[in-house]
């Protein structure tokens, strides 16, 4: 089944210790929607500005990603640059140029209006409502967020919470949601303000599922080079999501291994700039890096 | 088969946000002998001075560990005290008095010699090295080390290592000996220093295992609630040789499964100060957190 996705689609800057990529295809919505077309057909929800590169049409395109619902508006698209350190984990953003994601409002095609799974990827609340409130009973509503919204825009994602299933976070950000350290006891605090999943994400160290069932301990994939983690979050949750729109069974059921799909797909996000070498990745591959992870924790 | 263990033993003063709790059992060969009780007989080889309570000789000996090796001599049991920070991450040390470990030379018993299992715990290289120069062929010798023998004694350390089967550290000792950010290069170079398998604790994230055939991804067992951290780590290891020393099979085999036994009494270590909790786990606990771990992690 389609999984709707929207989020952020931008250029990114991304400078690394060791180099520097200008303007590459970036955003959550981008990162997100190549994850989930390795499994399942993609709608896409976003804006881009008269300048987006045709390449990077052409790429969605060959992901097999529904482009109706990507505008082009007049205006520049929004433009991140950002600066990893030595080790990878701390970033600092060194500009941001909203474009046309200031006044950017989301319309969904009338076909997007049915699809069963819906991802609201990272991007401001008030968006990620605004797609909920044009989506005819959706089956499964998973939302993403970021440090930055639950710095600004709280009440709006608060308000949120109770209209989705799943919510996704990293584990930073929990701590900043619940005041809470432990992240067990941050997941308890996160379910009563209403999803009925919680997934907060460890980078390296993978991800913790917290839902009716019981918790789940997601591995991740274990890489021995690190060129640029910017959208492996985005990837992670797109990969998962993508997997249980296609997952036979109940979704609960679904979800762990979805999960590892999802830190599969993130690990490819990490070998390349930008999409580079998620977009290199292929349904085979996946399941030959699944079979390994199975290995690597089995006891 | 007999794990003998020599380390430090020590009384710990530890101040957490919410407690404080003076001159506990403390040291690695204490948490580390006690841990591998649930599983092996333990022979431990350390020094106490004349102050060291009564109490704590009756709880070794209520875990039927092997006290031939421990010296009493005159002068103040080693003292560390410590402090805790929120988060129970990061902690401080107070004060440390060697007391009689100043003057300390592990003189093993006769009969310790021939012990098939070596856990060289954390203590200073120079010990661990006197410890292996009286054995007789053992089967499997393990160490463990702490950041403060990187700091002050390196090159006794690096000598050690080609005379280990198997190295023990944490993520941040692992990058500091490596000086390399990732994990999985850092114990690439530890190999290469001499360890045939190479363990790299990451705390409440579990630990790598990097050994000839290939890579394990320990989980920890998850906490709600972490009342004091400190020895933890000598836990871990302790369960994991005591597991080691009773498993039927070649060690390489038994290896995985050594350090899920090894969390499981690490966290049970995390419940309370000192030892308190530890030395309140039975097998029988052990056995049912085993299981309920590996149904955290299946997919």
């Amino acid at each position: 089944m389609s999984v709707l996705i929207v989020g952020s689609t931008a250029l990114d800057s991304i400078t690394t210790p060791t180099a520097q990529n200008p303007r590459l295809l970036g955003g959550s919505a981008s990162h997100a929607a190549i994850a989930a077309s390795f499994f399942a057909p993609v709608r896409m929800v976003g804006v881009v500005g008269e300048d987006f590169p045709k390449a990077y049409l052409r790429l969605y395109r060959k992901h097999k990603i529904d482009l109706q619902g990507l505008q082009i508006a007049p205006g520049k698209t929004f433009h991140w640059a950002g600066e990893y350190e030595v080790n990878m984990n701390n970033r600092r953003t060194l500009e941001t140029e909203l474009g046309v994601f200031e006044t950017f409002t989301p319309h969904l095609p009338e076909t997007y209006k049915d699809s069963p799974f819906v991802l609201l990827a990272n991007i401001a609340p008030a968006l990620q409502h605004h797609v909920l409130d044009q989506m005819r009973r959706p089956k499964l509503v998973v939302a993403d967020t970021m440090d930055l919204w639950l710095n600004i825009a709280l009440p709006s994602l608060l308000k949120l919470l109770p209209r989705v299933d799943g919510f996704v976070l990293n584990e930073s950000e929990a701590r900043q949601l619940t005041q809470e350290d432990n992240l067990l006891r941050a997941a308890k605090k996160i379910h009563k303000l209403g999803p009925k999943f919680v997934i907060i994400k460890k980078g390296e160290n993978g991800a913790i599922l917290s839902s009716k069932s019981g918790l789940f301990l997601s591995p991740a994939f274990p890489l021995e080079k690190v060129v640029d983690p910017t959208g492996a979050g985005d990837s992670f949750v797109g990969g998962m999501m993508g997997y249980l729109s296609t997952a036979k069974g109940p979704i609960e059921k679904n979800l762990r291994r979805a999960m590892v799909y999802g830190s599969i797909v993130a690990s490819y996000c990490c070998e390349g700039f930008g999409v580079t070498a998620t977009t290199r990745a292929n349904r085979a591959g996946i399941e030959k890096r699944r079979k390994m992870l199975e290995d690597l924790v089995r006891f």
